[in-house]
């Protein structure tokens, strides 16, 4: 968001051009500079309709071994060498300066602008149109560390910031907002534990060992690595982004549960890494400025971690809260237009106020998307529904496939790569080890106290789809000073482009070897109807022993508290709430909720005693939930006549029969 | 797009801050600015989200007074005043350099970067930390006219060219994808009369007024404008944006030519204008350059203008056919998804080729618009018709509220103002002047010529549609370096925001005062089916006597040529084409195309000899009409039955019933 401020500054210092050789020429180079950068834009809008298109072939002939991510990213590297290979260099023009002996300034801080007189007393040998001694405004960049690095590549390239302020906060937002939260809420305890002890735990892992390794390379590159540094790398290599696999699990219809582990991890992991990050460069700024007590300092870190992570978490959650309230007690819903409106100006809102605040607005964003889902989405008229979720749909895809286009292009025209083959090995033998210590060990842990325990080839495949994507590339090309920096981001780079077309591309294979149940159930239908009673689930949720207590706890305070505030959801406040509270209650309390809810009743007569055979029998109560998902094609799960305990190891059984429908599709 | 190169330099040179005093400082400054931006960004969110509120009240109580364009302006202003008077100022720091005289440097140019020696010489009297000699980037801003202007106030403001770049592109090419091309295409005549000879009237005469009035004016004014000033303003006042008055039309349903004429009108003006203002830049460079003969200079002009609206146009129309043949020879409708993301990528590819060339973006942004519509559209999945105009619908809504939401605020916020009661009162009365010339003279002249003449209310109430809007503020506030250009942003933020608040609240009353019919037939469907024959229109093209010559071959080389070799439509080309092409016919002709035509013809059954009546019987068949409007409630026209010539005079007579409906709406 710098950018608006400096761009601010621009058109007040801009000047017309009129009388003179020099500002014909700055005009021209004004011009080349727009022309330049709208071509740099016009490569990557040309990739992505390139990738669009051999996409379409690619599912059009039904192959499967390469994912859309993967083709953006070969597409990228192919472009990005011919960009590198065959352009001409456009160097930036340097000259220095000093400050006027005589000025008054009584700043510690270099001024934010200053102003140049050019071309004073240096003389140029061109036999140019006579230049008037001109003063020139130029503003703050940043230090200069070598300052013999003048030739600077801008070919194809854009700022990291550009990912963290624009193409991460939709993908992010598309994630919570499609998170079938159902299994999301049944497997929570398994989703947390690798999301937030895993990321930690594989960061930790693999900055150690990374400092090992970087002690037995030359001594050049040891130098130049500190413990923080190899810990910011284990930090930002640990998010998983398991775009392929995931989506090769909604096309074999993979077990949903395994289905909620990837993709819940994966979106809550992003999160974790983005702030362990932040945390871990301000341990270092803590650190470096009292070179005292590190255990302050660490406590200081661990600090910052939690109480960012809640703040943004709790930033988000209120503003997709108020945006259900809103949608909830207007009749705003009559105008799809202006509500789909609304619903995106505060979901970019708890973007904005994160950020204000100094949280993490991407985390902000995901848990803003996860209640707009839960809550905001039932209130919506069905044509904001599906504005909203093509919307972001559509921005998630144009996001995913451009970030994955510049990682290929930028593997070639970023300039601050640096290629150590040591270093590169290491990242990618740890960043394995990472994920085995994540997976591994939490899963015995959990199956200790889970009652349906993770099976082994569950086990494997959580391994397996420990992809890298998004998140680790643009923390690791947000900052590339430093030589270890460097070195990182290639890393990252490299395993970035490994995992995804590799890995992606054996996914089917890993599913068909480790014999994992697919082809589950039918599609649902992705359309939750506007209301429904959530005492059926408050009943199955009671019942249901999978459940932690703490996921009871909650599905009660949602059921009872949070969904009838928030909703049109049926019971209304004035059943659930104490009787000292009805007159509030029944302020809070829509006719819409109370009509809506006794037509529905009247409807399907759900005999609440035995609410799960009754939402067996009809099918569109089921689709009422609104716990369904959104955005992703699902199976169904398992009826709950069935004993939940022995749902799993039920599927198990019938692996012989599903071997064959995936070998059928390989 | 300059941003992105300035912000690629940015991540090169950034550094993390440790080890001492100043860089803490500079990180927090860097941290502020960003939050700073952040808040901009903040106030804007809320403010919009409050004007979506507001609109919906005021549609819940039927408040037809004031339009939400003219809510946005009122907002905006409030904030405005409240950021101005209630805000801290935070001033740049500057500081005066000099080149080191032994510098090599060898172009006339200032350089684009220089490294800033800090603090080097002077003496900073503050006790800070000690400051180590560094060394800072510093990258070129622009020449600074007045050198004493040193507070800069950021608050609030973007780069103009955002606009250009961002916030129009969409609002246009909306416009040009909602162009009710049936009553576009046949007042084709008037559209183009008032557009093009219009606006080129009007900014001339504006322009020559305003140079009048302004010799008459206090001296110093006076000698800071020149002609080429004033013709400027005449340029970029001239364009209208009737966004008010077009919502109450397609509410009370008006005359569907009035508003086909209006709608075109501004829709093309504002390209007209856009490329004329660029054309009196050209000729002021061109002839400052030779200071010689000015007529070489105006020819110039003239032809930069033609060049670039046709080029611009050509570049637009030739990526909306090349999508249109990409969705007709692949089958990429069957991932909606995917044919969604090519169309935008295929739109914005538009503006982005014509960036690149030199030529006006949004022009071509605009074409392709119209071409998507008109042939692209028929091609496209039913999911991604609506996902497309929903995105679209509601990133034109956002971008428009945004845009006058800014005019309001920057009245207060922008620092560049000049405020001089007599300029404002003879661009009042000028820019009046101008929209008279620009309707009267040329309905006089198009009535000599035209079958249905305009009667005198539509005259009128074309006259009172010149609402100025945002392409007028656009490029007013583009280029605010000199004083005349500052009297002349103020002038236009004046005009802009009384015509939309006080014209648009009157529309109302101006259509029932005028007594323009309203009320007139049913809601069309605003769905196109899928695939229809095209012969029936043609031969009512051949029959309707109101179309021009040009447009009657227009509409023969769209319905033989155009149409069947870019959409599904019938007849194919191995129908239309000579028989020597028949092989080329042939192939770029699909099978879909055959068989869809025949299961068409085999369902409804057309005599094509007596289209009109078979259209009347046969609703579903009017559907199928691919010129059937996209995005706006259109009134049904009159029936084709009756003749074409009295269909004006028919419907001025139902002027008393008519007036009771309006009545009853005010």
């Amino acid at each position: 968001m710098n950018l608006l401020g400096y761009l601010s500054l621009l058109c007040y210092l801009v000047v017309i051009c009129r009388g003179s050789g020099t500002d014909i020429a700055l005009d021209a180079k004004a011009t080349l500079l727009h022309r330049i950068d709208s071509l740099n834009l016009l490569i990557y809008t040309c990739l992505l309709t390139l990738t669009v298109l051999t996409i379409w072939v690619f599912k059009h002939r039904r192959v499967s071994w390469l994912h859309e991510t993967g083709l953006a990213v070969i597409y990228g590297l192919i472009v990005g060498a011919i960009i590198r290979y065959a352009g001409s260099t456009n160097a930036v023009t340097y000259l220095d300066a000093h400050p006027e002996p005589d000025a008054k300034y009584n700043l510690s801080v270099p001024p934010d602008m200053i102003r140049f007189h050019f071309p004073d007393t240096i003389h140029i040998p061109s036999g140019e149109v006579p230049i008037l001694n001109k003063t020139y405004a130029y503003s703050f960049r940043g230090e200069i560390v070598k300052v013999e690095q003048n030739e600077i590549d801008l070919k194809a390239t854009f700022d990291p910031e550009i990912f963290f302020n624009i193409i991460l906060p939709p993908i992010i937002f598309h994630a919570g907002y499609c998170l079938k939260r159902k299994y999301f809420f049944r497997n929570l305890g398994a989703i947390l534990t690798f999301a937030m002890v895993g990321t930690a735990l594989s960061a930790l892992v693999i900055g150690a060992l990374m400092y090992g390794c970087v002690q037995l390379m030359p001594a050049s590159l040891a130098s130049s690595f500190t413990f923080l540094d190899t810990l910011y790398f284990g930090a930002l290599i640990s998010p998983t982004d398991p775009l392929t696999v995931l989506a090769i699990f909604s096309q074999l219809k993979v077990d949903v549960n395994l289905y909620a582990m990837i993709f819940g991890e994966s979106v809550l992991n992003d999160a974790v890494a983005l702030v362990l990050s932040g945390a871990i460069q301000n341990y270092e700024k803590r650190y470096s400025n009292d070179g005292g007590f590190e255990i302050t300092a660490f406590l200081g870190a661990i600090g910052d971690f939690i109480g960012i992570f809640s703040l943004s978490l709790l930033v988000g959650a209120f503003i997709g809260c108020l945006t259900a309230l809103m949608t909830k007690f207007t009749h705003v819903r009559e105008w799809p237009l202006l509500e789909s409106a609304l619903f995106v100006l505060m979901s970019y809102a708890a973007f904005l106020i994160a950020e204000v605040c100094e949280l993490t607005g991407v985390v902000a964003v995901l848990f803003c998307g996860i209640c707009q889902a839960h809550y905001t989405y039932n209130n919506l008229s069905s044509d904001s529904r599906n504005r909203t979720k093509q919307l972001f749909e559509l921005l998630n895809f144009l996001a995913e496939n451009f970030i994955f286009t510049y990682i290929g292009v930028s593997m070639f025209t970023f300039p601050k790569h640096h290629f150590d083959p040591w270093f590169i090995i290491a990242g990618f033998i740890t960043s394995t080890l990472g994920r085995a210590v994540n997976i591994y060990p939490l899963s015995f842990l959990l199956n200790l106290g889970r009652k349906p325990p993770i099976p082994m080839n569950f086990q494997h495949m959580l391994f397996f789809s420990g992809l890298r994507g998004a998140m680790s590339f643009a923390l690791a090309i947000r900052n590339t000073v430093s030589e270890a920096r460097q070195a990182m981001l290639t890393t990252t780079s490299l395993i970035v482009i490994a995992t995804v077309v590799l890995q992606g591309g054996a996914a089917t294979h890993a599913l068909a070897y480790l014999r994992i149940p697919t082809g589950e159930g039918q599609n649902d239908e992705n359309e939750a109807l506007p209301y429904r009673d959530v005492r059926s689930e408050t009943s199955r949720a009671d019942g249901g022993s999978e459940k932690a207590r703490l996921a009871k706890l909650w599905g009660a305070v949602d059921s009872r508290l949070l969904k009838p505030l928030l909703t049109h959801a049926r019971p209304p406040l004035t059943e659930t709430l104490p009787t000292f509270m009805s007159p509030v209650a029944r302020w809070l309390t829509t006719t819409h909720q109370y009509t809506q809810g006794c037509l529905f009743n009247y409807k399907f007569v759900v005999p609440e005693e035995d609410s799960g055979l009754a939402r067996n029998q009809d099918n569109s109560l089921r689709r009422a939930d609104s716990d369904s998902d959104l955005c992703i094609n699902e199976p169904q799960p398992v009826p709950t006549s069935i004993d939940p305990q022995q749902m799993w190891p039920g599927l198990v059984d019938t692996r012989i029969s599903v071997e064959g429908i995936t070998g059928s599709n390989i």
